[in-house]
């Protein structure tokens, strides 16, 4: 009977926590330095090699911070930047490295996914099912660790801070994932082409996100952000 | 048979008043200050939310308004305007919002929706079945109340007036619409591909435009406006 | 018996004068201000409402006449101008208004269509299947009366002459067509896609280009102008 | 029997003379003003119409000669030839015309005909099965007369020689063919479709190239010209 | 019982020196003048024909080195260049040729073949399927002897060195194979839309790569190359 009122305070707990967000999305309306989501990993030790994915809509016609990660000791630990006319930059531990010819579309939802292996550095994107080449970003640094700051919607200059909000993004996200290892390719086309990613029916061996998970999230809203329907 | 009189002349009356404009069309044939059409809304309250829709023809190389609402305060209450080589523009309340990637064809019928809530502030648009980014603009504004004065053809300045020959539209428009609420996107894409818009077949609970109304529209064409048989 | 003799007659007469070109085309070889085709129209009356329908193959660079209708009074009564790298110009009375957006194809049988209506002065194109905008030029002007002349292949600077090399059409003309009404727009698109013109067939109330009709066509050449086989 | 006898030696002279390139081609391998073939017509008599046909596979950037065909008297007797970022221009009896429009693929096969006509000089191309507007050049001109050098592979720019690098063809030419008529479009888009001209198939009345045949041709070649299997 | 031994050892020492690499690439992570890998070729016979196949993918802007292969007398004796901007480059015996109009996608999967024949010097290009003109280069050269070098990922300069960053090629490579013959055109076809040349099945006279063979390949990498599964 204890174990059971425990089960289930554990539940209200977790469940006052985290939201399930299928369907929705967040949309950050405006230009500013003061509105994002700042979003709390389930995981907090070190791994060495991360997949993250998540889904956008925009019509920015400059460059923007899609995905930025910090860390107390490095502001660019992992981010993902999508530079105006130009290639999209993939930044991991104060690194980066362009990856060309990956272009998205406006007033579309894109489908973004990128991975990283410590070991070799080696770094790949995959936008709207199509992979970039494969190349090296800061080998041999292991740079997810620590007290992980991870924001969408501003790029931070400085841990958890130093927004600019000519790098702001404006638009909608949906369906952000993260894993602590680099999903195979079949997975990654699933997400590519599935609104919830659900790898037990696909794949018995790969959890659903175990760094962030749409279907169960732990965020906050900062600012003017609003969370609705997804653009259908 | 008291009833069955006044039941007649209320039809006289409104059907004096108001017209069935299906399968017509409001044609601007050139460029002018003095060539539009007035629109009567239905409803006189205030409301912080609508929809308008409306399909154009027109080869226009400049820029041009599309839809002018003023009320005695706020010349740009909503204002919907195609900007040359550039964004479509929504103004709220004095304030407007570019739209960018949103790109009409010349010489055909483009279907164009937008909606606006003025407690977030946002805004989108649907054009020919894509919808735009959303943004947000004049939030907390109410602006949708008073004497409105809605005008097709020009673009006004000042409340009911101040018309500028380069701003004016030269081209069709038919299927006007317009909401005090913000219709669900499943009732937008109707609109979309469908001349009428006929909810009830499609949704019990929406209205078929409360403020306007295609299919029973008052309003008055000034200069040498013609409605004729639209452009299949 | 007379009756017949008469009819035998009168047949024989038009016989003489008119040829069905049925598969045949016009070709304008080179830059002249001498090779023109003069037409000379069934109806002498005059008339406040046209169309004029045709198809032309060129490779033409620069701008050039497609049809030049003149009266004694205005060189540029009738005149249909492609503008080079601009848009598509109809001259009535003597004022222009440009169609943008209209694109001919090079080394293609472009099929075209042009209706006036002098009550409200609104003209429109057709190229290809693809109607213009509507729009108006020299509302209330009664311009198609008198002695016309209408030339294929120059333009008219005035009356019958004044023609200008650098404005003649070099390539072919075909199913020349004209009408004293404005042809409703299932008929311009059963002209678009029908080589030719039976519209007894297709609609019992319409007559087969009761001014110009090109299986029943009066016209002198001039200069090298060629009668061939159409370009299949 | 010695009728018998006769025709052997007839037939003995005549395969060692001419070859049926079937399946073949000609490939001027570099840049030069040496490398050539030579053509020898079957036909010496004067004609007053043509028609040449042939395909051609090459990356050439420049302006380059096609086909020419020189008499003693003029050089560019019959020139067919492709202007860089312009025109394709033919060239009768020292005069030319150009053909906007007419564009070939680099590294294809491209399906060439020209017709001329000395009555009307009324020229056409085809090419890759797309007819090009109709012109004159040299009208009235008896240009196909004499001792006629015909050479591919280099410009003419006097009687057999004076060639120059910068016009010469690089790349490879096939099925070539000459006619002392304006051969009928149907036969020419046959030929347009089909590797082998074999008109007694399609048409009884024409004959397989009766001045130029490339299944029974009589040519010389000059330089490193190879002959080999087409490209596929 | 002496000779099973024996034959047991030899292949223990050929499986020990050779690797089959279906379904695996190497992967050049970053710019270097460092990394890359080196082809120890089958057959040092001096041989006077050619064909090499390859696959590679790349977002590379700039121009690099495909394939470079030096003799001790010649380092550029074949060498396969992409140059940016501008034509594919085919160089023998220290000559190149340029072939235009072939162009590789980025981020994708390009197959490519080059074939050279020393007695005519006619070098040819397959590109995704599409061939190239063909052009001579080096005629009756005998470029292919002595002890070859051939490397991937890097440009020698020198024989065996001299490598420049800028030359490097960064992406991945796979599906490698040499033959000491011109390929024929459908075995190339074959090569260009199957993962693995497995001629036996398709014509039993030619052999899966002489002198280079991806499925049994000896090699040695140098630098932070990856060999890795192909990107699929």
């Amino acid at each position: 009977m204890e174990k059971l009122i425990l089960f289930i305070s554990l539940m209200v707990c977790c469940l006052a926590e985290k939201k399930d967000l299928s369907g929705k999305m967040f949309t950050f309306p405006v230009d500013s330095d003061t509105i994002y989501v700042k979003l709390k990993p389930d995981l907090t030790k070190t791994f060495l090699t991360t997949t993250v994915c998540m889904r956008y809509f925009t019509d920015l016609q400059r460059s923007y911070s899609l995905f930025s990660l910090a860390s107390p000791s490095a502001d660019n630990n992992l981010l993902l930047w999508n530079e105006k006319n130009g290639p999209f930059n993939v930044w991991v531990a104060q690194n980066h490295v362009s990856f060309y010819g990956m272009n998205n579309e406006l007033n579309s939802w894109n489908s973004l996914c990128a991975t990283w292996d410590s070991r070799t550095g080696i770094g790949q994107l995959w936008l709207n099912g199509k992979p970039s080449n494969r190349k090296s970003v800061s080998p041999g640094s292991t740079s997810l660790t620590g007290d992980l700051s991870i924001v969408l919607g501003q790029e931070q200059d400085s841990y958890e801070g130093s927004f600019d909000t000519k790098q702001s993004f404006v638009g909608s996200i949906t369906d952000v994932y993260m894993w602590d290892t680099v999903l195979p390719s079949k997975n990654i086309q699933y997400y590519m082409h599935n609104e919830i990613y659900r790898p037990t029916e696909y794949d018995s061996m790969s959890k659903p996100g175990n760094v962030l998970n749409w279907v169960s999230l732990d965020f906050t809203t900062h600012g003017s952000v609003v969370v609705e329907d997804k653009i259908m």
